[in-house]
């Protein structure tokens, strides 16, 4: 019998287990538990395998604030407010104390910066390669749980902060040449290897994204794929200028001389930022309020009847010869 | 710089961390986030790992309620109604539709059984062994969550269930020879593999557990160890008559005619059973509402002002190589 991927494997084998309601068929960023007369509760969890999602030479702070940060941006894209979080830790037999001083050093970091405790785990000894596994819980807010179906025709779509960096930066691990192929300066060329290194969660957006989206979620298998996933589930299109798509300055200038880069950028993966939509009555509040959080936030497109996802350039639409990134 | 074990690990490195007064320290069973005017959640986590905490060429099914039952152990524990779990599944390379199947029969039969959903979850591909972690929440039920730290001088002992089987079912599986020499009968060897493979948790029991244990864990690293870390944690002794503690009869059997059984038995873990401290005067209300959940409890022993725990046999105290089991 042939093996399917990984969302053949969700759709196959475990989505018929996800009878809750709020498991929301496997279909979303997170989970909700509904807790009596209180907020309810946002559940999410990912893991991170050396090898596979991370470089096995990585510092050992910068993996642990991936594992757990991937975690929060999930809990961002939910409008949720973290409560806590907990990491199952597989190491290998030859696992040295530096290196888990550095992990829970990234740990303490993260959570003095997010708010957030650690509030349990596991620790297992593996004959295989380290794996961090993260649990993140948080608080519904005010306005609620915003899925990726919530989209409607008309709808304005934004994304946060900038997006491709991450791709860019993992193709410029893999390979230092591109560097001076790029012509980047050091600080864009260290811009891009933090970003795939060190994702930035939005959390500073999350009582924002509660009170205002319609549709959330968090953009980590690929701007352009990630994009049709929120579309499907909103049964609806989506048109998206590329012009409009933010790009750092470092991603700017690799597009501007490498015709390949765009394609990469959008559909790269690792981004971490949040793709919103938001009804077209609340875009200029919205705006104003993600501008006081000091989170950017940028209209790139619209949501349409129909279904499926262009990406205009130009006159033009942008022809991508794959649409995201799975890590399985 | 020399290794530390698990619990060693723990305290250096975590228990900072924990900075939550719901962690507990990570010195519990489970965690608890508290839900505004809800009850609280209760949130647990825990690994295996093929060829560390079960046998690789374990059928799938029993590799899955394994690692499910676990957590839910820890749930009944703390007194918890089940609302959910998620479970991150590390694959290797040459994972097997039909072994994949199997998984999710185990884990669907014991939705069923249990009353519980697939809340989310993550599937990576791993160079290394087949991993499996489960996080399972739960709502806290009336009478609050009973904590190791909970228990008083004067206060009973109680466990669950029979202690002991698995064990012995482990040492089986490792030597098939055994069974022979334990002369048992096919239906007790059967029992002690089963119960090694598949642990019951006691769900059953988790209002009542609420309702009337001042401080309750489960028994999963063997069954002095952990009445020492319960007596510890409330800075009581204990003093448990060997004679009184429930054995099956298959290894009832066993610990006739094998001197050393009764340690293996009383030190080996993988019970998951509940050991519940309980108030004199709640005792017989305690052991009324045990028995209309259909749960085996059984009185072995108190709790005494000082510290540490005897096991009594007869006129001697009973003296063990070692107290616990580490799965690390």
């Amino acid at each position: 019998m042939s093996r399917p991927g990984e969302q053949g494997l969700i759709e196959r084998f475990f989505r018929p287990l996800a009878t809750a309601p709020g498991a929301a068929l496997l279909s979303d960023d997170a989970a909700t538990v509904p807790t009596g007369d209180g907020p309810e509760l946002v559940v999410t969890t990912d893991a991170i395998v050396a090898g596979v999602h991370f470089f096995p030479d990585d510092p050992p702070d910068a993996i642990a604030r991936k594992a757990l940060r991937v975690n929060l941006s999930d809990l961002a894209a939910k409008g949720a407010r973290p409560a806590g979080y907990l990491v199952t830790l597989a190491l290998p037999d030859d696992w040295a104390v530096d290196w888990l001083e550095g992990f829970v050093e990234g740990l303490a970091a993260d959570q003095e910066e997010f708010g957030v405790s650690l509030l349990g785990g596991d620790t297992v000894r593996t004959p295989g390669p380290l794996m961090v596994s993260v649990t993140a819980l948080g608080h519904a807010q005010e306005g609620g749980v915003p899925r990726r179906g919530g989209g409607a025709p008309g709808q304005r779509l934004y994304v946060t902060g900038t997006i491709g960096d991450a791709a860019l930066g993992l193709r410029l691990r893999q390979d230092e040449r591109l560097a001076l192929r790029w012509d980047l300066r050091r600080s864009e060329r260290e811009w891009l290897l933090d970003r795939y290194l060190i994702p930035e969660p939005r959390l500073a957006l999350s009582a924002v994204v509660a009170a205002y989206a319609t549709a959330a979620m968090d953009l980590s298998d690929g701007f352009v794929g990630d994009l049709e996933k929120l579309a499907a589930a909103s049964r609806v299109g989506a048109i998206v200028e590329a012009a409009r798509v933010p790009l750092s300055s470092a991603a700017a200038r690799i597009v501007r001389c490498d015709e390949d880069a765009l394609g990469v950028a959008l559909t790269g993966g690792d981004d971490y930022e949040l793709l919103i939509a938001i009804d077209p009555d609340d875009v200029e509040a919205f705006e104003a309020e993600a501008r006081s959080c000091a989170v950017a936030v940028t209209d790139i497109g619209v949501l349409l009847e129909g279904e499926g996802v262009e990406i205009e350039s130009g006159a033009r639409l942008l022809s991508l010869d794959r649409s995201s990134y799975s890590h399985f």
